[in-house]
C-alpha cells in the first residue's frame, strides 16, 4: 500500500495530498528536487511495478520484499543505493522486542521506504525533515537522514525498557526470592537479538558519517554523524547490557550456592537440637534390670531437664555461630 | 563420475544433452563462452585426466581429492581459480548437520566442479544461471555465483533447524525435567562445526563482492555481493547460537543449583515432620519407674493428638516459608 | 549560568573579574588571543543565546543540553570542534561512582565549556593553563588540554578507591565470612559504567596526541599526549579491575562450594557420633525375654562406657580423617 | 652433527653420499644452485664454525643453539633468513605432545638446518623437493617450502590423536562415570601448548604464501599458500578444541551437578522410606499401660503389615516421582 | 642519586670512573660519541638539575619522577625520546612478583636512565653493550638495546617462577587435597599485574625492531627485533598462564563438586547400614504382648545376626556401586 509520495523541491513540500506514483515517476530527474513515497507491507505487484518505473536493482526489490534480518547498506552502480534497517519496539506485557524492517531505494531524485512489520511510523520522519528546509534542498540524502534518526531515536526506549528489566531482576536476585534464571535467560536473548538489530548498522552509518559512503555532502554528513553519535551509544549500552545479564546468571548461582550452605545448615542445626533429646530418650528406654536411676525419683524431671537444657544450649551455640 | 558437462555461449546451453569432456576441452578458448562440466565422488583417474587436460594446478587437484575441511578461494596464477565450498544438510533423526563438498576450478572459459559426501545438488544451480541469461553471457564467473548462492541457500534451513533444536532444548531446560546436558553438548558442537564451514568464507566471499578478488565485474560483484549478505547474516545466526547454548548451558546449571535446593529444603520439612513425633515416641518409650504420664488413662489419645498437632502445625508453617 | 569569562592572549589572562558574554564574542577574531567562557548548568535559553552569539551547530548545542552519556570529540566544518567529556567522582559512603558531563565548543578563537552535574570544578583547569603562558600562547587547543587533564586526573582517585573496594571484598571473601555476592556485582557495575566512560575517549585524544585531529600543534600535541598516556593507564586499569571482579565472582563461588562441603563433612561427623550409641540404646531397648546381657549387675555401665568410648572412638579417627 | 650435506643444481642433487661443509661453503655462490646442510643437535662449536663460514648472524645463532619455543621467520638484512618452527609428535603412551625445534638459516645460496628434540625427520622433506625438479630450480626457498609441508604435515595426526582424546572424554563425562576433572584439564594444557607451536606461524607463512616475505617467486608462493592454508586449518581445529574442552569441563560440572541432585534425591526416598516403620516401631514401644492396641492378639502382624504397606506405598509414589 | 657516568666513544668507554654531570653535559654534542649518566631513586633536585642541563622535557621528567605503572616509548620532537620500563623480579617467599621502573631519556648524544624500587641492575647491560664495540658506535640506541635486553631477559625467571606455582597448584587441586582458591586468586593476580607491565610493551619494541620509530638504524633495529622476540614469548607465555589459571579455577571448582557428591554418597552408604539395624531394634522394642518371638529363646541371637547380615550385605553392595 502506498501511504504518501510527495515531491520536495526548493526546500520544500511542493504539494499538500500525495501524488500518484506515475506522477512521481515522470517528476524524477526532470524536475529540481526529489520524490518520496512511502510504501508500508506492499504487495508482490506493487513492488514489481516500482522497481520497472524506477529501474531498481532486481536483487534489492528481492530483499525489500521479505524480512532480511539483518541491517545493511548498499551503493548499486546505477546510482541506487539501497538500505535496509530494523526498527524495535518494546512490549512490556510481554517482555519481548518486537522487531521490523525499512528497506529504503535511494536514487540522485527519489527516495522509496518499504515498511514492514511493527515499523516506526515515517510520518514523523518526514516531518523532521520538512522543518529544516536547508537540509532538504541536500536531496534524497537528507530524507534517509530523517529516517535513520526516527528509527535510532526509537531504539532508546528498548534500551531503557530493558535496564528496567534488568533493574527488577536484579532486586529479585539480590532479595534472596526463587532465583528468576528463565527470565533473566530470555532478557539476555532479547538483547542478543536487539544487538544483531544494531551492531551491523554501525560502520555504514559511520562511513556515512565520515562522506565515505553514498558520496554525502559535508553538511548531510555531519547530521548523519550525530545518528552515528547515537547508535554509537545504543550499541555499547546493549553490549553492556548482555554483559551484565551474563554476570547476573552467574551472580543468580553465587546468591543460590549460598543459600543453598544456608538451608544445609540451618536444617543440620535444627536436627543436632532434636537429635539430642531424642539419643537421651532411647538411652531410658534401655531395658538393663539395673539402671538405678529409674528408679530414683526425681530422674523424670531430672532427664527431662536435661534434655531442655542441652536443646536449648546447643541452640544458642549454633545462634553464636551463625547455623541458625 | 563425470554427471554433465554443458557449454553456455551468447547467455544460453548451445546444447541439451551432456558433453563429452574432450569436446569440451576443445572448444575452451577456442569457441566463446565457457564450459561448465560437474563431477560427482571422481576417481583419481579422472581428476588427473581433467588436471592434464585443463591445465589445473598439482597442489588444487590434491584439495580436490579428498576432504578439504575448509572453505577457501585461490586465485591461481595462471588465470585459474580454485574454490572450496562445505556444503551442510541437517539430519533430523540424528540431530547432526552433516558436510560436504564442492571444489570449483575456475578458468577463463571453463567452470570445473567437484561434489564430494551429503553436498548440494549443483542441477539448480545451472538453473538458476541458465534463467539469467544476461549475468550467463559474464563468464564462468556467473556459474561460481550460482553454486555460492545454491549452497549459502542451503544453509538457511540448517540454521531454522538449529534453532528449532535450541528452542526444544530451552523448553526442556525451563521446564524442570532432566537437564539434557549432553544434547545441548552435542548441539553446541554441531553449531561449532557448521560455523567452522561457514566463517573462512565471509573473508573470500566479502572480496568477489567488492570485486577484489578474480577481477569480478561490476554486474556479477553485486550478485556476489547478495550472496556475501545472506553468508553474513548465517554468520550473524551461527554466532548467536553459539552464544545462545553457552548461555544455556549454564542456565541449565542455576536450574540444576534451584532444584537441588528446593529437593534438600522439601526433604529437610518432610524429615522435620516426622522427626519431632518420633521423639516423642522415644520420650513416653523411657523406663522410668515415677513416669506419672504413663499411667494416665487419657495420656496416650492426648499423646497421639499432641503428635498429631505438631505435625500439622510444622507442615503449615514449613508450607508457609515455602519449604513444601 | 556563566560562571566566568575571560580573554587570555599573550600568554595571560587579559583582566581580572569576569567578561561580559557580548564583550567576549565582540573581542573573537577581532583580537589575537582567544576568550574562554564557562557554563555550569546553562538554561536552554543561555545556550541559544550562545548559539547565536558564536555560530555553534544546532546538534552540538542540542547535545550539550541534556546528558550525552558518551564521551566524544567532533570536528565541525565551521573550524568549531565539539568534544564531551565524562566526569567521575567516586560516592565512598555509597559504594557508587557519580558521573558529570563537561560539553566544550572550541573554535579558533574561543572555547565554551559547559558542565553538568558532578562534573570537576574547571577552576583549576584554568589556573593549570594560567601558570604555562607558553602553553596558552598557542590558542584554546591549551585550554582544552587543561580542561581534559583535569578531567583524567580526577579519574585516578575514582579507580584507586574502587581498588580498594576490592581489595575489601577479596579479605571478605578469603576469609571465609558471607560471601559479598550483590556486592560483587553492584562493583562490578560501577566499574562498568566507569570504564564506558574512560575508554571511547582513549581513540580520540590518541588521534589529538598524534596530531591526526583538530590540526593540534607540535608542542600542544606532546600535552595531549601525557593525558592520553594517563587515560590508558587509567583504561588498563580499569580493564583489569573488570576482569578481577570476573574473577572474584568465580572464586566467591568455589568458596562457596568449599564451605560447604566443609558443612557437610561436618555435619555428618557429628551424626556419626550420635548415631551410633542411638543404635546402642536402641539396641538394648529390645524387649527379648532371653537377652541374658540386660540381667547382668555391670552391663548397664559396660554399656554407658561401650557408648563413650564409641563415640570417642569416632570423634578422633574423624578429627583425623578431616572431617570435624 | 652433520646428518646431511648436498648440492643442489640444475633442478637435482648434483651427488650421492654427503659433502663436507666446506667443499659446500665452497660451493656457494661461485657455482649455480644451492647448498643444504643439515644438522642435529648440533654442538656450540659445530654451529659456530657454520656462523663463521656462511655469514650468519650472531642472534640468530644463539636461537638455534637452545630452544626457542616460538616459531618465526626473520629476515636479516645480509639476504639471509632465520627461521624457526616448532614440530610436535603426539605421544600415545603419555596422552602428551611432545615438541621439537627445527632452525633454519635460509641464503641465497645455501640451506641449514638445525633439528633439536623429537623433530621431524627431514630426509622426507628432501625426497619431496627431490621429486619436484622444476620446485627445486627456484632455490632454497623451495627448501624450506618442503620442511615446512613436512612439519605441518606432521601436525595432522596430533590434531587426530587429540580429538581422539576429546571424544574418548566425551564418553566419560556423558557416561555418567567418574568425572575426569584432571585429564580433561590436561588435556586442555597440552591443546595450548600446541596452539602456542601452531599460532605464531600463521602470519609469517600468509606473508610468505602472497610474497611479501623474502621476494618468494609466484611459482614457490603457490606452494608456501598451501602450506598456509593447511596451517590454517590446523590452527582452526586446534582453537576448536580447545572452546569444546572449556565446554566439556563446563559440561562436566552440570553432569556433576545433576548426578549430585540425583544420589541425594535417591538417598532422601530410602531414607523416607525407613523412617516411617521406625516411627510406627517407636511409637509402640511407648509404655504408657492404657494403649490398647498393645494388648489386641491381631495387633502385631497388623503393625507389620502396616509398615509394610507404608514402607511399599512410599518406594511406588517416590518412584513414580522419579526420586528411586 | 648517580651511580655511574660514563663518555662511550670509537665503540668503548673513554675513562675508568665515573664523570661528573657537568663534564657528561660539557661533552655531550661536541664530542663524538655519546654520555651514559645513570642515576638511583634521584631526589627531585636532582632530576631537575638533568632537566636544565640536558634540555629534557617537564612532561618526561615529571613522569621519571614517580611511579608511573605503564611502559611506554615516546619520541619528543626536540629528538629526545622518553621510555619507561616495568622491570620484575619474583619473590619466592611471599609468592609475588615486585616490580620496579627504570625512566631512559635518549637524546642524539646522551642516555639518561633512572631507576626506580627493584629495578633490574643496569651494570650488567653496561658491560654487555661494552662487550660489543661495532654496536656501541652506533651511538645511544645501542645503550637503549643494552637495557631494554635485560629487563627482557629479567622476565624469563619471573615466567618460570609463576609456572612453578602453577604446577604446584596444580598438584595440589587434583591431589584432591584443600582447594587452595585463594592461592590461585592471588596467582592470577599476579599474572595480570606481570601481563600489564609486558604487554604495552609489545608495540613500541616492535616498532623499534621495524625501524619505525627514533629512526633506529638497521644493524640496531636486529638486535630490537631480538629483544621483541623475547618479548613475545614472554607475553604468550603470560597469556598463557592467565589462561591456565582461570581454567584451573573451574577445574578447581569441578574438583570440589565431585568431591562433594562423594562425600555425601559416602555419608548416606554409612547412615543406611546403620538405620536398618537401628530400625531392628525399635521394631523389637515394641510393646505388644503378643509378639512370639520375644519369647523364643533363639530370637535374640538370631536378631543380631539379622542385624550383622543385613549391615554387611549393604556394606558389600554399596562398595560394589560405588558408594563407600
Amino acid at each position: 500500500m502506498i501511504v504518501d509520495c510527495a515531491h520536495y523541491s526548493d526546500g520544500r513540500r511542493q504539494h499538500e495530498g500525495p501524488m500518484r506514483p506515475e506522477e512521481a515517476a515522470a517528476i524524477c530527474g526532470r524536475e529540481p528536487g526529489f520524490v518520496w513515497l512511502g510504501m508500508v507491507d506492499p504487495s508482490p505487484d506493487e513492488l514489481f511495478s516500482m522497481q520497472a518505473t524506477f529501474g531498481l536493482h532486481e536483487l534489492a526489490v528481492e530483499d525489500a520484499q521479505g524480512f532480511h534480518l539483518r541491517p545493511k547498506v548498499e551503493q548499486y552502480d546505477e546510482d541506487i543505493a539501497f538500505v535496509v534497517l530494523r526498527t524495535a519496539r518494546y512490549l512490556a506485557d510481554r517482555e519481548e522486542v518486537e522487531f521490523g524492517e525499512i528497506s529504503i531505494f535511494l536514487g540522485a531524485s527519489f527516495l522509496i521506504t518499504v515498511r514492514q512489520g511493527a515499523a516506526s511510523d515515517l510520518h514523523t520522519a518526514r516531518l523532521r525533515i520538512e522543518e529544516r528546509p536547508q537540509l532538504l534542498r541536500e536531496g534524497p540524502q537528507a530524507g534517509l537522514w530523517a529516517i535513520l534518526d526516527k528509527v535510532v531515536d526509537d531504539y532508546a526506549p528498548v534500551v531503557e525498557e530493558l535496564e528496567r528489566d534488568i533493574e527488577e531482576i536484579e532486586q529479585v536476585v539480590f532479595s534472596g526470592a526463587a532465583a528468576p534464571v528463565h527470565r533473566i535467560y530470555l532478557l539476555r536473548r532479547e538483547v542478543s537479538d536487539f544487538y544483531r538489530a544494531v551492531h551491523p548498522l554501525l560502520a555504514p552509518v559511520g562511513a556515512l558519517a565520515r562522506g565515505g559512503l553514498l558520496d554525502v555532502s559535508p553538511p548531510v554528513a555531519q547530521y548523519f554523524r550525530d545518528v552515528a553519535d547515537h547508535l554509537n551509544l545504543v550499541n555499547e549500552e546493549v553490549v553492556a547490557q548482555r554483559d551484565l545479564l551474563t554476570t547476573i546468571l552467574q551472580a543468580n548461582m553465587a546468591v543460590i550456592g549460598v543459600e543453598q550452605s544456608d538451608i544445609v545448615r540451618r536444617i543440620s542445626g535444627w536436627a543436632a537440637i532434636i537429635t539430642v533429646p531424642t539419643f537421651i530418650a532411647s538411652f531410658y528406654g534401655m531395658n538393663f534390670e539395673h539402671m538405678p536411676e529409674l528408679r530414683w525419683e526425681g530422674a523424670y524431671p531430672l532427664v527431662i531437664a536435661l534434655m531442655v537444657l542441652t536443646a536449648l544450649g546447643l541452640h544458642r551455640s549454633l545462634k553464636r555461630a551463625g547455623w541458625l
